[in-house]
């Protein structure tokens, strides 16, 4: 069985840099996907809720299923959808290698933000199809980090992204898998697959993604690794600050910054 | 005076890749540009003609007038022109850097594929504000080498693609602009400039744009460059032929090839 972990880990700081993440590319990743009243939804791997509430408010009559690993990711999520006043939306935990339902249980899954995370993100998906009734749709959204690129160019930028790539490839996980949806999805065996890129592009004309992507979201998630990268020695700190100081640096008025999610739908 | 040299060539070959480029990318980068009848159009750099016949195409009742330093692209340019039976675009030799128009002559300026060639782009793009009348807009696209990525990921592959960029920069331009149009456009004076990628996602789904794009225009382009990486030794035969295999193999049915194009619009 593939050994599943999340790589950001589940600090409070995460939490917040997850629900500011979720909450500025609502409308970017989320906002072609709504499920018909009464239809079946399951949300393999909600982690703390993050994309749990996005998915719940916009289809407001569908009933959501929501599946994660951990207890204490699931408890979060429950606390989130409760003060939200979310109602269509059901916990359960689950490991997404066997869950515990019948088969053609559902009329659609969703799965965000967890296959990157995943050893055996194929297996996953296949393993998840019979559970979707004839005709079912799966909707897969993963983000690509060596889809990241920014003015100015900085090499210590680079390496520091580069660092938060092996830290995912050590943990079993994979942080370029946004752009191997189709040939994943795909090779799992549904049919009609259909990737469509989404990319987060920022300049100062967009000033909620400067802060609320590059510096909340990316840089933050890249700051968080801060300590491994240390521990591990993956680059000296003068060269790991002045990557970070460099992509704060694309935040500037001047700067650009450029990253790429990939969104699949497939039928079963 | 700044230099200006296309890196890729005059050739035949050339010619026709450039021709396979803009069929395949005419929907993606240039359906949302439409002049009205009767205005007043300046293309900025029109080469072979490749986008000429589009723009004019797009606006068959605007007044084109385009212009490059190339008396032999221009003369392509206009035999191709003549053969695609188009009666909207006139003709005129000229430096983009000191065009010979009053000002305030043109209601729409269109710069497509040109800054990535110049050393002084930002300049260039001062030099065509005057020429526009109050209010008349400006819209610019280039591509951007540093955007693209792949599946399989390959690191001669990257080499490959770094040689391009090294070659345009020894040429006096640059293969990374696509991304720096905010702050171009924004420095040259130019107001409500808004930036918008056009990435071409290609896999298996989508075969007008494995062969198109994949193949035909990128790794052709790439393919275009060999003597000179050999000649200059920028990376070794073997190398390069695996970096070239590499980018044909990201046009098999499991494979996966991201590029990012830029269009900027603005006002004066």
């Amino acid at each position: 069985m593939a050994y599943h972990m999340y790589v950001h880990g589940y600090s409070a700081r995460e939490s917040e840099r997850l629900a500011d993440q979720a909450q500025t590319l609502t409308e970017i990743l989320h906002d072609d996907t709504r499920y018909p009243p009464g239809s079946r939804v399951l949300e393999a791997g909600c982690g703390i809720g993050a994309q749990t509430v996005i998915l719940a408010r916009n289809s407001p009559s569908a009933r959501i299923t929501s599946v994660d690993i951990s207890e204490i990711s699931l408890q979060q999520a429950q606390e989130t959808i409760r003060q939200e006043g979310i109602t269509n939306v059901t916990f359960r935990q689950g490991d997404i290698f066997q869950l515990p339902f019948e088969p053609a249980t559902f009329d659609h899954i969703f799965v965000c933000f967890v296959l990157e995370h995943l050893t055996e993100p194929q297996q996953a998906l296949e393993g998840l199809r019979p559970l979707l009734k004839e005709g079912g749709t799966l909707t897969v959204i993963e983000g690509d980090h060596g889809s990241t690129f920014f003015h100015p160019e900085n090499p210590d930028a680079r390496q520091a992204i580069e660092c938060l790539v092996t830290l995912q490839h050590q943990a079993g996980g994979n942080a370029l898998i946004g752009r191997q949806l189709y040939p994943l999805v795909t090779g799992a065996g549904y049919r009609d697959v259909r990737v469509s890129p989404r990319m987060v592009y920022v300049d100062a004309s967009r000033p909620g993604l400067v802060e609320g992507f590059t510096k909340l979201t990316f840089t933050a998630m890249v700051e968080g690794v801060t300590d491994e990268v240390h521990r591990q020695g993956l680059m000296s700190r003068d060269a790991w600050e002045r990557g970070i100081a460099a992509l704060y640096r694309t935040a500037e008025p001047d700067g650009v910054f450029c990253y790429t999610f990939f969104k699949a739908t497939a039928r079963r």
